[in-house]
């Protein structure tokens, strides 16, 4: 990151007591700045009050999120924004402090954007397992071991990104992004009560589907409901949507019901939908 | 902690760019120093060596460890040392770094002796359940969140550890300790396959009793047959063997098996153990 403010002072580093380092007791929010803004900011700030709330943390600030965020974008256009949230500093041991004093962290990274990826990515299946646990579901914690350990399982640049499944066969997710699918005209994505984050892009396309009367459910998801769908797409608050070419094999090429939604997208802003 | 050193150098911070805290990327070990020296160090060294070899990091150098180590606890008899290593810093995404440089630190805080807990503690079942992957199980690793809302569920001081389960009503660990029963004289010990951390204080068990010609099995065990079970314990590197006086309603009292182990653990130096 090109700035970080730690409590609202400019610092890039963290107490080696901190429960965020110790435990990754604590949450994190990535944002797309696009011409000098947070891209859909209320639902950035939404979901992690929410995992404040999941993790008995006190709702946070929100007018001093939004200053420091400001302060750290400054004058740029585009870019990252990263807002992490930690239980804050305590001894030693998993039991929370009483009094918590979260601790509070904003980074910003300026770059370039890319041009729209135009003909869909190659993706795979990952071996690594995503966990189930109702209590730490749908939230971004700290604690993401599990997609890293995804990650280092290809390293050809040419597949871009990997599906993680459940113990139950389930398709639950790419390491970082949420997966739709279209099958007869409805939209597929899979449930998130038992793992996964819920994605703030994946809302919006729930949303943009909703509003344009595209049927979307929530269901189980396993790799033949994937081999047998129309078409997949993947969602990511950096990178939009961003259609599948290729998987296990199989191709695929955008349904009408896919293109429909990507305009719907575009008319939100998500400039990376602009193909 | 009294005392940090990160990568040699005294320090009491990390970069908020290590993916120790970024992701909970990274291991760590908690060693009870006693006689000025690190009790049962080389399973601990042995674990965290384990550890980075699931996480695909490098082997971490052993004599440098311990010469910090040595230098963390200076002329300190009685405390506790911690070892974090993590992959190091790296750039915003979860994909390892090609050639990872891990963060070493070395953690001391002096304490002083407590006296041996003699009549057993109370305990009781969370609600919060542990996530079962293969991938993860056993190692110490740096995304405890589950263990941290165990934690949360109780602040009764009366109540000394907290039993977690997983999804399929076994029983795994305690928040913070591993859990053995009787049954019979022989001694039973949830395995750790999918999910739970390999204490080093369960290993030293798991020995003493085999040398004792103990049958010793690693088993699934629900609450069923901890209520039926002769007497319960919990293991833990600091504290070594509790037994526990009562659960869910139950009273228990040591049986002569957990009373020969806890005499083979303080024949070991495990002074905790000296009732």
């Amino acid at each position: 990151m090109d700035r970080w403010l730690v409590n609202g002072a400019q610092k890039a580093s963290i107490s080696l007591e901190d429960r965020g380092f110790s435990y990754g007791d604590g949450l994190f929010e990535t944002i797309a700045v696009r011409a000098g803004k947070c891209r859909f900011l209320d639902a950035h700030l939404q979901r992690l009050q929410g995992g404040c709330s999941r993790l008995g943390l006190a709702e946070q600030p929100t007018d001093t999120l939004i200053a420091e965020l400001v302060a750290a974008i400054a004058h740029s256009k585009h870019g990252t924004a990263k807002i992490i949230i930690t239980r804050g500093c305590g001894p030693r041991g998993y039991r929370p402090p009483t009094n918590p004093q979260p601790t509070r962290i904003i980074g910003y990274q300026e770059s370039t954007a890319g041009s729209p990826g135009s003909s869909g990515v190659q993706i795979r299946y990952c071996t690594t397992l995503i966990s189930r646990n109702r209590q730490t579901a749908g939230i971004k914690s700290l604690n993401r071991l599990e997609q890293v350990l995804a990650q280092s399982e290809w390293n050809d640049p040419g597949i871009a990104e990997g599906l993680m499944l459940n113990d139950k066969g389930e398709v639950v997710c790419g390491t970082m992004t949420n997966l739709f699918c279209s099958r007869d005209n409805v939209l597929l994505t899979p449930n998130l009560s038992e793992c996964g984050i819920r994605g703030v892009m994946r809302q919006q396309v729930i949303e943009v589907a909703r509003a344009a009367d595209i049927t979307v459910k929530e269901c189980a998801i396993d790799k033949r409901d994937l081999m047998h769908a129309d078409d997949l797409f993947l969602t990511n608050s950096l990178l939009g949507l961003i259609t599948v070419a290729e998987l296990d094999g199989r191709r695929y090429s955008p349904s009408a019901l896919t293109t429909e939604i990507k305009l719907g997208l575009c008319a939100l802003g998500v400039e990376e939908c602009a193909a």
